[in-house]
């Protein structure tokens, strides 16, 4: 019995091969290697060259954005005179964030005082007392009453509101014009976890004295991290004018695609412009231009609160990173071949029809490639143990 | 010899095919074709139909958020008077974030000099001289002797602070009770970069006018980008009441869920509305509740700065976006085929040693099945080459 | 004919097996059961066990970050006198956000108004009234001329600028130094949207008093989201002195890594903390440092603005969060398994190559193995319809 076992073992160690049938038929047989050229070309040009299908990749990627701007320039009008904007001014919020907002034009409303004031009826009223009136227009003149008294000859009613109030006419042409010859200065940290690989888009091989001189150009300078306010308006295909005016929003793309089985010097940032309030469809106007209101309050000698309401419209960055790393990794590689290879199965089982079912000569190679198991009394004679696979 | 090579490479094109061996056993072939019917259908039911198996996925999403506000609200407390609350000041920051914070109760200390003052013993000290006084409570009296003077018989000292100081008693109701009628506008815009593919929340569809008179609902207007703070509350199972008197976070989700392969108009956003400081788990109320202090400064007319402390009670909205996008694509199509068709080869394995070594006639079948190589003098007449594969 | 179709599909049921040849051959023998068992060994050892490769992952996470920072430092200036300095004037943001911003040092130029002075000689002139002058040195005094008067004697010019102008020299030593002693709490709510699985950094376990008194640390409190500023900045490598005078920018990293088959009480945050602006590379110190300006706008009596500029340096911290959660899924399974499957097929034909061209009696082999299908008088004779696979 111990023998029996040892016999089994060692038979273990036997080779075992598949049997195969030789049909002479070159029409399967070029078909066949065809398809498994084909299947070879696709694993070694496209999934392995092309997709890089031996790298585990990682599409996540940890991004942290600081941003700082540079320029200054001056507004002049009727109600609040001479204004010089620095970036402490124009950039909101100040402190260098992903997401920033450059005020490009303004209505100020200054020495605002709460009291009674006549409402201005050119606009909607979403700015007053009344919530959301702008969509409740009909039933306004009656939440109007419980709160001002209105006029009836000339229409005009009084509100409970911050007085004077603001009267609304956009500038047409953009208060600060200089706004295209800022400077964004963007720096970018990003780190893909998978790998612990992390770089800045301001490369190790950047100076200090170029980072003072260079101006972002996708052709001459495309890893100066410094960018012309009008020249990103530009990339994006609308002009300065078109956005300072009535405020838009640009998403600025940095992507990092990476390839970390190649030098660390070969993973840098791209950069892209767009539009994000984009306005191709005339339908869609509704969603284009960006402003906001901030207010600035002040005391006066008396303690009453008054405040300048500033309206501002301008144009919004918001820095867009997004990543792809790839390293060579064995399970991708195995998946890939193993897929390949599991496919060659299937032009198997194609070509194994034609052959035995659409040739002329297809009886003959169904006999031989199958053969049926009879149970005769010579087989009963035991034989020695056989493993399989 | 060339005539050799020549007879090799032309019997390369011959197709070679597996010899089989049919086992007129109908047990193991029916487990067999019921094991092939279930790959099968699992491959084209589950993988394909289902899962989408065939499509390349990108998971990552980019992303752009600009949220508006609109709505008014009168406060009247004894302290500060009437109060007239704007976008422009219950909105922090005010520029429209994807993050922002609705104030819906506050509490004002005004005219704060700097000066000495005696301590609330009420409340705990984190807020003044002493960093970190509140947990270090022990050492506490010794560090303000320090910098104050302590009255002995009331038991209080006084410090070196804002005064007055903070008297911390939170309005039991929400102050701005009429936040729940504020609308908050999102526009958000999305990018899936591998395919290329770029939309907003606001569709192409949309006019002008609809964005002016809907409001979001799960089944009337699903795609209307204009909320109402009130609703989206309810939505999460919370009251108003609940979040505006010690404040909350809630997460406003943006599911793009787009199948690239269909059209541009089947790729909507859907929305959720999650509480995030949720208090479910009476343990955790630690972390439930959002306040934050600001102060606004002012000089008077000698030049001294005093503020208005405020610390404000609110709901923060945070604009969650995510996403996934999925494009047919050969790779993922050959590897979820590839491994099915794998997959068979274990049902092979399993039905061989069901057959082989569990049935009645396993001997006769191993015999038939396995043919051992015996080298004899017949074979060592040259043959004809052969090829293998 | 019925019965022929009958005996077909009938015959679909027989089990259909691979004829193997048993090469007696040790060697190759022994080469494919190691390779079988190098398949095995890194399919269970290495894709099932180390990498979980029967897990769906998910890398995409939804985060929702608030942070609160307690601490009160003075400061003392011949400038600005002594000045307390809360939560609320220090961190900027004030509303908790993600990216926060702790002022540590700062220059203060009090009382600047609008009108002509003359420049400061020993910097760069980027503040003033010419738009990027500090890029453009060289026409910076013909620029001048257009705004100011130049005493050519000194070699000063007189711009149109906030008066006095910023003297630009910041403290060597960082003016809030107990900043190190600040404390931040760190809210986190996370989702896995594919999962529908939620969390927050602040565990179920914890309580409020447990919150009150616990200081993170890697060993005693990992999961305690009270964070001591100086320790932060000390488990970066850098030093709160390094940091704290020129400012600098600091990524606390909360790594989300879950199997969610196990118990959720498994899957914990993990804190990592990195500097951002990094100078470990000499040339890269144009990158490092943070600061940025802003200003408090009063107006006098008159009503004539002025304002208070505010230069500060500080330490920016970007908490980012990233995660990775898996759970059992059938398609990574069957795929997983299907290519490893697969590639035992390439050992088989490595195995047959050797076997077939390499050993001394190959000729043998390959004679048993390839049989040739050769058309004869007896196989004409019509046999019972045999089916294949």
């Amino acid at each position: 019995m111990a023998q029996t076992w040892g016999n089994f073992l060692f038979s273990l160690l036997d080779y075992k091969t598949e049997k195969f049938v030789i049909a002479k038929n070159k029409k399967v047989g070029v078909l066949f290697r065809l398809f498994q050229l084909g299947v070879i070309g696709y694993l070694i040009g496209w999934v392995f060259l092309w997709k890089k299908g031996y790298q585990e990749t990682e599409e996540v990627i940890q991004s942290s954005v600081i941003t700082k701007l540079k320029g200054v320039d001056f507004t002049n009008s009727s109600q609040s005179g001479l204004q010089l904007w620095g970036a402490e001014d124009y950039v909101i919020p100040p402190q260098g964030d992903r997401v920033f907002f450059i005020v490009t034009n303004y209505v100020v409303t200054p020495n605002q005082k709460l009291g009674y004031c006549p409402e201005v009826r050119d606009r909607l009223l979403f700015y007053f007392v009344i919530p959301n009136t702008n969509y409740a227009t009909k039933n306004m003149r009656h939440l109007l009453e419980r709160t001002g008294r209105c006029i009836n000859d000339t229409g005009t009613c009084e509100i409970h509101a911050w007085c004077p109030v603001e009267h609304g006419q956009t500038p047409s042409e953009p208060m600060l014009a200089k706004a295209e010859n800022f400077t964004i200065y963007v720096k970018n940290f990003i780190k893909f976890p998978k790998f612990a690989f992390s770089k800045s888009n301001v490369l190790p091989t950047t100076n200090s004295t170029y980072l003072k001189m260079c101006r972002y150009d996708k052709d001459h300078h495309p890893y100066c991290p410094i960018f012309l306010v009008g020249d990103v308006i530009n990339w994006t295909g609308y002009s300065f004018q078109d956005l300072a005016t009535k405020g838009g929003s640009i998403g600025v793309g940095i992507e990092w695609n990476c390839d970390l089985d190649k030098d660390e010097s070969q993973c840098n940032p791209e950069y892209s412009f767009t539009r994000l309030d984009s306005v191709k469809n005339s339908q869609n106007s509704a969603i284009s231009g960006y402003n906001f209101r901030f207010a600035r309050y002040y005391n006066d000698v008396a303690g009453q609160t008054y405040r300048n309401l500033f309206k501002v419209y301008g144009i919004r960055f918001d820095i867009l990173v997004n990543g792809k790393a790839g390293r060579f990794s064995i399970i991708p590689t195995v998946i890939s071949i193993g897929s390949g290879l599991a496919l060659m199965g299937a032009g198997v089982f194609v070509c194994d029809m034609i052959l035995l079912y659409m040739m002329s000569k297809s009886s003959f190679y169904r006999e031989t490639k199958f053969e049926t198991v009879r149970v005769s009394l010579q087989t009963l004679i035991p034989a020695a143990p056989q493993t399989f696979m």
